[in-house]
């Protein structure tokens, strides 16, 4: 599945295209992508942060990506540019484009008289498209996905296996849906009347922008009565819980296994780490990040930085610390008590 | 996909079927449901919170349903009852039925010869029915959906698509299973033998009561030897996972992103918040609540709210507060210290 | 679903195959497996922690397996052996083994024609086998998986329903994989740049090693540039997320709803409780252990255990203490005032 195959660009090519700078031989010819530390002479890499500079020394790579700091660091012939990562994620998609739609409805596909299908849309073995859904130009639609009724899905956008898509539910264009993704499930809506559970009907929608990533096995719930909304942009990691009548700001994006309860407001450009819990009808500002593991229970109304989770130590240790958590609010009165104390005059004391 | 075609029915039908007092016009006739904020005047929206009295003012909603506690709060015709949300969930669902099942089995479902379907369910297109599996009257069996050997499904249960239940699991009437769910895949049973782990069969099954809803992407193992019990009508949100031996008593309701470890018994009437953990092994009494990311490591034998999150701040402010964690103890420590200390008398000194 | 037709085996056939002494009558015949709690008399139960002694002085199970210890503590006719746990996995099995495979292609499976596919293997309905995929003797593929173009599949490994691997992925021997696993998406590698993310090319695969079991709706990303790898014997349970370019090293057991982020390394033989998090770019030591609910933010090089998860306690208490946290770094700044102010001579204050 390696690039191997595919033709190759001399630096002078890439520069042409992509801009920057290129120091050493302009006319060498690169083949694959490759990481500094398993690079082959046929292959450029890429330093993105000080860190990794023992492997550029090391490297075998054939050309490097770096920025302009870096530039005198190695004599490998390389491109000198402005942000190295950004660059060598689109040299490395020249390399290895993504593979575009074989047009056509597989015979065992299952695609409903009222849908419409665009022609050079691909519909793979197994799929099924329900009454009334849209497929746009280019769509690859994977084995076994379950596109609902009314399901309306923009052009050049690709589910992989497996996905389920809930009666009408709207999805952009360019959208990458991993394998797994659920979008439309019901909210948890439930009203409570004497000791047993009343489903409130789910019959707002999710609304999925252009560009946006899903990743496997995350699920994103239909809304309760307005819908749920994943504006452009939004890169979404695997086995993300969205719940109903969740606002997702554009280009924000958010690790793996986070939970969003619901009607959430998360703004635009916001980072959220992985495991981080956001709590239901908060909202939070634009470009605000959140930590790894950490979860925020109220409105964050400017940018920054939050965390809030347990930093790990040696179990024994942990045992004698985290018993102290459950002692916490009387150690802080006994602290006040022996400040108020010493500040009395110790000579009163006969 | 919303309700704009379905019919209409007054205030005066509403509260006939419902209870509740009308107050204003008795003949106002609604068309849909909608929020506060977003209905239009053929809507009846709902207050269940007094938070949201503003909303009830500036509303647009033909009709609202209140509490008798803001019977005033309006002019806008009204139902008053008791617990307007409940209220609500019913007329939502009035306007908002659950679609019925279209019966028959599609062409490219494949059901074995020993499989029972009953003559007005519905098997959707590529589901797979086992031998030996019996899917009750009135069923939904959504695309996809892979069904194993001698699985018991009962009357009026809907399975959205991809859902996977492994051979022997019984599942009650008129339980919903969400996209992606899984039931009956194998506990995590393992015994460590000279280095290796040696796997130990799972041979239970997974039982799940009457009015069960279990969200997308939710597992559930089926159990060692004896069985795991969902007692009915538990609600479970999405990506749940429920380890094998597990029981969940009748009427609890379980947020999103919650792991539950083997052998865990819950009880009947609880609340657990989002991404919490059950250790396994504990039991929990009946109606006790736990708080989003807690960590429940201990049985719990009193009703009560339990609560275990750290709470988030500005990363530099945990940075440094976050460190003290580790010398908790010794911090208790010296406080005891200093209070033993000021205890002495102070003369005694030279 | 239960071992009720299998055929029964003495204590003394047993022992024979597994080895451990016999006491009581060697010519009892077993028929199940059981729990010492539920057992009946033609059952074999276990006890492998004295816990459980008063289950086993209760049990009406016909047999038992116990440790030396436990020889005495019962009358029943029993296999004493080192090891109980892993003694009893290994009857379990015995009464009830991996079902195997029924050979042959299902008639709704599509296998493409470059598809290579053992005569013996068992390809389930609605199954999807890519171009160049290869699946090896004995395997079992289960309804609705979908596998991508050059996967390799070694022999005796089992799919449950609904599992998808993306192209390109190898798969070792004896693995099995559960209902909704998804192996080979792509990896979380975006770029940023001019407020956009700019997707990184996955062009890495994930490598399973053999005798791994994965749990359902467990994922596992890709590599970026390099392979994603699971070595031998590995043990995944349910809901899993494992990042792009990760490696588990050998017989390392990890519980349900752990995220592991991308590029961390963890050891050979470690235990990682549930719901916990593997920062990225770390490294584990080989026989680590890690609590449930704990982030493991900094490498660790030597063996233990570590934990870092938040004590739970009644709500009201918990608001009183967890408050404090925001004010820790402050609170021993008093302590140390008062310890300096304490060892001032409290007579110069005139």
């Amino acid at each position: 599945m390696k690039d191997s195959e595919s033709r190759s660009y001399s630096l002078r090519e890439i520069a042409r295209r992509f801009g920057g700078d290129i120091a050493g031989n302009p006319e060498f010819e690169v083949r694959r992508v490759a990481t500094l530390e398993n690079a082959g002479p046929d292959c450029i890499a890429f330093l993105a942060n000080t860190r990794y500079l023992p492997q550029l020394k090391a490297t075998r790579a054939g050309a490097v990506i770096v920025g302009k700091a870096a530039r005198a660091a190695t004599r490998v012939p390389r491109i000198v540019c402005a942000n190295p990562y950004a660059y060598f994620a689109r040299v490395s998609t020249l390399f290895n484009p993504a593979p575009g739609a074989q047009p056509g409805v597989h015979p065992t596909a299952v695609v409903a008289g009222s849908a419409r299908v665009a022609v050079d849309a691909e519909i793979g073995p197994c799929a099924v498209i329900e009454g009334g859904a849209e497929i746009g130009a280019g769509c690859v639609i994977g084995a076994g996905c379950c596109i609902g009724e009314g399901v309306v899905i923009g052009a050049g956008t690709r589910l992989y296996a497996n996905v389920s898509i809930y009666h009408g539910c709207v999805v952009g264009e360019h959208v990458i849906l991993h394998a797994g993704v659920v979008i439309g499930s019901d909210g948890f809506g439930l009203a409570m009347e004497e000791g047993r559970w009343v489903k409130v009907p789910q019959v707002g929608c999710v609304v999925i922008g252009n560009d946006v990533e899903i990743g496997a096995n995350t699920t994103v719930d239909r809304g309760a009565l307005d819908d749920t909304v994943i504006e452009e942009g939004v890169k979404l990691d695997n086995q993300i819980q969205v719940g109903h009548n969740v606002r997702i700001g554009a280009h924000t994006a958010i690790a793996a296994c986070t939970g969003i309860a619901g009607s959430a407001k998360i703004g635009r450009h916001c980072r959220i780490g992985g495991a981080s819990g956001i709590a239901g009808h908060i909202t939070i500002a634009d470009g605000v990040e959140i930590s790894t593991y950490t979860l925020i229970t109220k409105s964050i109304d400017r940018p920054g930085t939050y965390t809030g989770a347990y930093a790990f130590e040696p179990h024994r240790d942990w045992l004698r610390n985290a018993a102290q958590l459950r002692h916490l609010a009387e150690l802080a009165r006994r602290v006040r008590a022996l400040e108020k104390k010493s500040k009395q005059p110790k000579r009163s004391k006969p």
